[in-house]
């Protein structure tokens, strides 16, 4: 397909062009496109709402053979999991579900074969998700609120879902300093099997680094770090610089793995140089953090800082293979 | 396709069945699942919090043919219009974007003719939908606040959005008592040209429903008042009757068109008999409102109300044909 109809090269870059005329700080908006979730004024100077939504499409994000339970799972955690990027508690969550027809007979369109179709929309298969959605919205303390389907060519999960932080302001991309220190927890890398379906959202984690003022930014990887972090240094209109040798890995993962397979979703937070010794101290969970690198002052004369040549890119959804 | 793969009978079966073991009312959920939106508790007793998603799929609710501007239009004030059906103001929104690839290579699966995904995919097409999207979003007092794309097989927008009512509490369905005067806004049926796309909704209409308390139970009409008066009914556990002779209907329908079109986004609300008059008397809006029938008690001994056998239905996203 020609360049033509995609003038676009990346995800970010349709972002930026589709919202550049967007009124995004309107009414009681704080923080509206180009973060982890978009930011509400509260009901106090002290109490922050978030906002966000989130989708898993079949044959994107999960495949006829994903255990439906943790299509559920998934769909939900990643949401939560852009709440616990910004220090939140996630709230209440609705969801939208798109649902093939049986034998897909749709007469104006392709039809997806019959097989996959009546998989996709048995009452078992849709319970067995529903039931993921239940559990994971029990262990994150989320409300299933409700939500609607629509007939679709294929099977997706849209998720609402809001959050708050009160007593602090939501961390953001967009605030990190020169020579802050960047971290990331867990480990990356290798994630494509099951880590993507089964991972955790670091809900306490991400409360913990922004109510103790530890965290001066931080986001979510879910395009890989590789992606991500250009990600919160050109918000943050910032360069930085990466200890490749840090980096923690999961089994099975190489340095390339762990910067561009994506789907992690661990925490990526900077902090200011001088509290990483208190950091280290008062961290108090089972997962690990691992400083990898550091915030410099962007090049002058540079619009936004860019990856160098040798640099191991993350994911991008539209990106054309 | 055999039933065992489908034994929903209907939309609302589906959700009941899915949601049936659902936690609605946990946390600060004032209604979950069965209403126009959900309602969340606010800032203080007089505050409530409206919240909804709403999908338009390519399709199923507009076609390759349809402007973009008035897709990106629809799917916003489809939202607006269940915010408007509680008596609400709509406050932030956010847009998910389910993007085909051009050319629709995606070898797993069927593809979509490269010239209907071309479309859909161009720079201008999306400017366009995005244009309407905020076109409509300035009308109706919306804030954009972000969003998130995803390839799919088939073009769609879902919208996440945020309302609220001060001061008075929202408008349900379930609220209604027996001996209910049943009243619509504006006129029904020959919506699918173009009306379902241009609608304006009922905001203005819906907040003075709301706040004078005039609207004992009400909802907008996406599915056709045959389908959408019914669930106005059991969720108030309670029978109705309508005068079909005296419902407004829009030039070129006739009865069946008016009660099973759909997608006419008018307000269908009840009240106390003994308010008529004065509503009558203090409507100020543009369009009509007319009395088109009663609510009453429900028979003894069944579980919910069933429309007659003469009854005529509305429009089921997942009925077969």
């Amino acid at each position: 397909m020609p360049d033509r109809t995609l003038p676009f090269r990346s995800e970010d870059a349709l972002w930026q062009e589709l919202t550049r005329h967007w009124p995004v700080c309107q009414g009681n908006v704080v923080v509206g496109v180009g973060d982890d979730c978009a930011v509400l004024r509260g009901d106090s100077p002290a109490h922050h709402v978030l906002f966000k939504t989130d989708i898993v499409v079949q044959d994107a994000h999960f495949t006829a053979a994903t255990p439906p339970r943790l299509v559920g799972r998934k769909a939900l955690c990643r949401a939560v999991s852009d709440i616990a990027a910004m220090g939140g508690r996630p709230g209440a969550a609705l969801v939208t579900l798109g649902l093939p027809r049986p034998g897909g007979g749709d007469s104006a369109l392709p039809s997806p074969s019959s097989a996959a179709s009546a998989k996709f929309f048995s009452a078992n298969y849709l319970r067995a998700v529903y039931q993921g959605l239940k559990d994971a919205a029990a262990e994150c303390g989320v409300s299933l609120a409700g939500g609607e389907t629509s007939r679709a060519r294929q099977f997706f999960l849209n998720i609402a879902l809001l959050g708050e932080t009160r007593g602090y302001t939501p961390v953001l991309r967009s605030t990190a300093r020169p020579g802050d220190l960047i971290w990331v927890t867990g480990r990356l890398g290798n994630t494509q099997k099951r880590r993507h379906l089964t991972f955790t959202p670091r809900l306490a984690e991400g409360q913990f680094l922004a109510a103790e003022s530890f965290a001066t930014a931080m986001m979510d990887i879910s395009d890989g770090l590789g992606r991500d972090l250009p990600r919160l240094a050109r918000a943050s209109r910032l360069g930085c610089s990466l200890h490749y040798a840090t980096i923690p890995r999961n089994r099975g993962a190489d340095l390339r793995a762990a910067m561009s397979d994506g789907e992690d979703f661990e925490l990526l937070f900077t902090t200011a140089i001088d509290r990483a010794d208190e950091l280290r101290r008062r961290w108090h969970f089972p997962c690990s953090i691992t400083c990898i690198g550091q915030m410099s002052a962007k090049h002058t004369g540079r619009r936004a800082w860019s990856p160098p040549e040798n640099w191991i890119d993350g994911y991008d959804h539209l990106k054309q293979p």
